[in-house]
């Protein structure tokens, strides 16, 4: 088939889309160019599906610290003006976001320094949905993730290892803090120990909670933040839909945002399966 | 091997880090656990490279108005609280970003609306670098469509077509708006019928430029934002590194923000290759 006649069925299909559809001429058309294009490698379609990992964020989305921490502004209208744009302030540890090396260290990876090789892994989901579901303070232990490998096999290279435990529900509800009437919040986290049999995992590159932070409510110390984060490795609160998810065989798509020496940030976060 | 055998291997890594890959010990313990997990299914290692579609974002990155866009401010700092963490101002249009369906309509999707399976698309790379080295107000013409098909086949279904003018190379200077003494800008961007070209493709679901707009520089009519964004399609602005991409074959990833009600945003987005 020559140039020309692509071109012109091409151009064709430009006259009218509803009724191009219909035309005889743009079917016979449509097929010669995929006659045409059957000897040209096969587009690689990605046969995978995508879930989203990502709460929507709005100025009510529950915070650690308690107080509202993302703020919209509409400063063009449609109506007024032809078209619709926002202003946004948010402190970057709001939402479904990134905790970088940075957030935890004087002079670790910021945002925009993690190496974007590494915002995309192997998940491995831990699901300790079970004993949270009967203790907010509930932790994943060496023994969960020893549990893990033993039914999943070895973590595989440049993991992220995630917590599943069902807390995503409550993110609508005063259970997603917790707080206790002295203010102090129960929420399920990583155990500091688990996280040091983590980093002697040479290859995993981050961990993952459904929870408003990687130290469980009650931490007082932050020992998971202090104990992980400064080793160059990253950590993402407030995951989504987890449960959605394999134990094993899932790729994690980490969209973080890139800011200049940022400490982290909302981010669009999905898995392949 | 016995679970408790896994757990006492497990457990021993735990105990120095360094010391513990040198141990023959070690070295036993890993390779029993490899061989039970051989047994399992393999781990989907993705053998993809990732390409980072995103430039770095800060105050002074360049804006459609020509006005800063950006700021960050550190309200934590780890020398005096113990960590580090900033609070960010920013119009949803600036650095890489989406423009969501709402962004140039009344009633479209917003970006937290938009399907998360739109957010994966095969990447369709349209090179016009060499008439926008000749023409800053180059567009991408139902032409430059037509030869990219018959180079590499029809458009995959839920495409992405991106063009790649060679644009982002000029990011960091005057050259990237290239306003004229009018104020008029001069960049390259996608003519409207190439836009209603892609419509009659159905299952285009995004188009991506590499300048500060999805029209050409000196577009007084917005007439591809018009055009495009109220069929609920989406565009992406100041993509970096086409270049580095093969025209058909890599997946491309739209880490969008979604946060409710938005116009798009600050997006991190890559390729896999």
């Amino acid at each position: 088939m020559c140039d020309q006649c692509v071109i012109e069925t091409v151009k064709a299909r430009m006259l009218s889309r509803r009724d191009v559809f219909k035309s005889a001429a743009f079917g016979a058309g449509a097929a010669s160019v995929a006659a045409m294009s059957a000897s040209l490698p096969a587009m690689a379609q990605d046969p995978r599906s995508v879930s989203d990992l990502t709460h929507e964020l709005h100025q009510k989305f529950p915070t650690f610290g308690g107080e509202d921490q993302f703020f919209a502004e509409k400063v063009v209208d449609f109506a007024q003006d032809g078209y619709n744009a926002l202003t946004l302030r948010v402190n970057e540890h709001t939402g479904t976001h990134m905790d970088a090396p940075l957030h935890f260290s004087e002079g670790g990876q910021s945002v925009a320094e993690i190496p974007v090789q590494n915002l995309v892994a192997p998940l491995c989901v831990v699901d300790i949905r079970e004993k949270a579901a009967e203790d907010p303070d509930a932790q994943v232990t060496p023994d969960d993730l020893t549990a893990w490998m033993s039914a999943h096999g070895d973590l595989p290279q440049r993991a992220c290892v995630a917590m599943n435990s069902g807390w995503d529900a409550h993110v609508n509800s005063a259970r997603f803090r917790n707080a206790d009437a002295g203010g102090t919040m129960h929420f399920p986290g990583f155990h500091i120990e688990a996280a040091q049999m983590l980093l002697e995992q040479a290859d995993v590159i981050g961990i993952a909670v459904d929870t408003l932070s990687l130290d469980h409510g009650p931490s007082a110390d932050f020992a998971v933040h202090y104990g992980w984060l400064p080793e160059n490795r990253w950590g993402l609160e407030c995951l989504a839909n987890l449960g959605a998810l394999p134990a094993r065989g899932a790729t994690l798509i980490v969209g973080a945002p890139k800011h200049r020496g940022g400490t982290g940030g909302p981010s669009r976060v999905m898995a392949l399966v």
